[in-house]
């Protein structure tokens, strides 16, 4: 019915409907339920994972319109303990296809990037509780004499326990419990890509991207840190840490036309994307959409949560006061 | 009362709210009224603009959920002309600050940057309506072997209609009527800045910001299409058009302190703090609000009016049906 429906969607836009797909949902805010940290809402919670919830009522408390983890916990190290232990019997039971990748690798659960972490849990675990989780990516480019701006991607390894053999991003990382931003950059580069120490000397931070996926296994509020890394013409990235099949470097359009395909880790395009636009290759003038794509590239996570919590949700006296209007 | 508020806000978060000082009142959803041209969001009006458009009925259905211009007008030129004349009445009325400044040169009305346009009005009066408008914005650098990386700003002349004597960037200008946007990059470097052509060649397409300003004259839903354009170390920028008094360079840092001043336009920091974002001057290690900024670059101004029209608003057989939810 509306003009924009006239005009058939650009490709680019179908793409970054895909990595958008929950956040275009409208957070399907019907289904799932916003989860409380100590009256913070740090997360959402779909209707499977509450049904298992439940069953541990000395842990979470759900009703009709969230779920919350027990107020009675006192500090970080009794909620992350008590939290990992209930994940641990649910993985025990297999009942998560998430919980197969348990990784004995923590991510915070914080309300907001810079606040303080109120629990950890194990990174296959978040995506239960819809935690927003932080990553680095690498652009490794290169200004090629006769190619033009090309860019290193990696074809994942088809062990991986997520996106296995999927193509991605030269580097990237998820930002884990006592790991910094620049320090997980470096220890990736090393690690996936066997950038040396000088090379990184180059690495520029160039934004970030916010998208919010779903999938079978759970639900992606994903924010990711970017930086460009130009590389010398005869540098070629050597895997490390055996999470990387091969590296091949391909021009920008040949990027354009691979983060297209189901062929690529459909999470790790945002970057990439971000990239090609931040470099004129995706412009206004070659892509209809473009607009859209941008703004898609940018969803507003950082104000997602807070504002349910401020309008739904108020802490008095140390009891929770849940309003009638939580959905 | 939230986690977050327990730290000081960052100097750039300050400056991304008042550029968006407008979009963080969440739209002021009460008193502003949604604009409908032909079934179709395409503003919102304040309450000193409604009390003005009520007088003319027979061009602006002004009801207490919103403002429709009358269905009755069969095209793009009936609908731009009786706009016209109601907005030259209310000019010589001298009752609106925004159309002392009127300038014979308008924006088109549309419900998105792609889509067909409704009506054209002068560029002087659409935040009156707050009519969503595109601007194109060229970043001037120099990769300098002394400075490191420097920017071109302008001063803008004393005698501009708006923002007079204000620090702005090297080259900047508003999308207007049959001017594409490539065309209006190139067309503004040459008059503002004497760009030769052959350097107009280097112009880069970079991206866009999004965000949503109010002032005294008006609403002001912006989106800057950004170019980077790097410079040799000997070119010097000359204004043709009498619109700029004068061009310095400025390192980036210095760029950085200059648009957190008062003496900088502040619709045109969010082009400057992009900049120095994509070329790793703010970043998430120096900026402790950075994701709230990149954030407030790109408000979802995309969908801000359609979710409205289809949420509030439908036409059925020619005839306008207001729903009861219109606030």
């Amino acid at each position: 019915m509306s003009l924009e429906e006239k005009t058939e969607m650009s490709r680019l836009y179908k793409l970054a409907q895909k990595f958008n797909c929950f956040y275009l949902t409208g957070l399907k805010s019907t289904e799932c339920k916003p989860f409380f940290v100590e009256g913070y809402q740090v997360g959402l919670v779909r209707p499977d994972v509450m049904k298992q919830l439940i069953r541990y009522p000395e842990v979470f408390l759900v009703s009709s319109g969230c779920v919350e983890l027990n107020p009675a916990f006192r500090d970080y190290e009794e909620r992350s303990g008590h939290v990992e232990r209930v994940l641990k019997e649910l993985r025990a039971e297999n009942v998560f296809i998430a919980l197969k990748g348990w990784r004995d690798e923590c991510y915070e659960v914080k309300t907001d990037f810079t606040s303080k972490s109120l629990l950890k849990m194990d990174r296959a675990a978040t995506c239960l509780f819809g935690i927003r989780n932080y990553g680095v990516d690498i652009n490794g480019y290169v200004r090629h004499p006769v190619l033009g701006l090309c860019l290193w991607f990696q074809k994942r390894s088809s062990t991986k326990q997520t996106w296995p053999g999927k193509w991605d991003n030269m580097v990237g990382g998820g930002l884990s419990v006592g790991h910094g931003i620049l320090e997980t950059a470096h220890k990736e580069a090393m690690e996936e890509a066997s950038v040396p120490v000088e090379l990184l000397k180059n690495l520029i931070s160039a934004g970030c991207v916010s998208f919010f996926f779903e999938s079978d296994r759970g639900l992606f509020p994903n924010t990711e840190f970017i930086f460009d890394l130009e590389l010398p013409v005869d540098f070629v990235p050597v895997n490390a840490d055996g999470e990387v099949e091969t590296f091949e470097l391909l021009t920008a359009n040949q990027c354009l036309e691979k983060i297209l395909t189901a062929d690529f880790k459909t999470t790790s395009a945002p970057v990439a994307l971000d990239f090609l636009i931040r470099h004129g290759i995706v412009t206004p003038e070659n892509d209809n959409d473009y607009l859209k794509v941008v703004e898609l590239l940018h969803v507003p996570l950082q104000s997602i949560y807070s504002t349910y919590l401020r309008s739904m949700h108020i802490k008095e006296n140390g009891t929770s006061v849940h309003h009638s209007n939580i959905v």
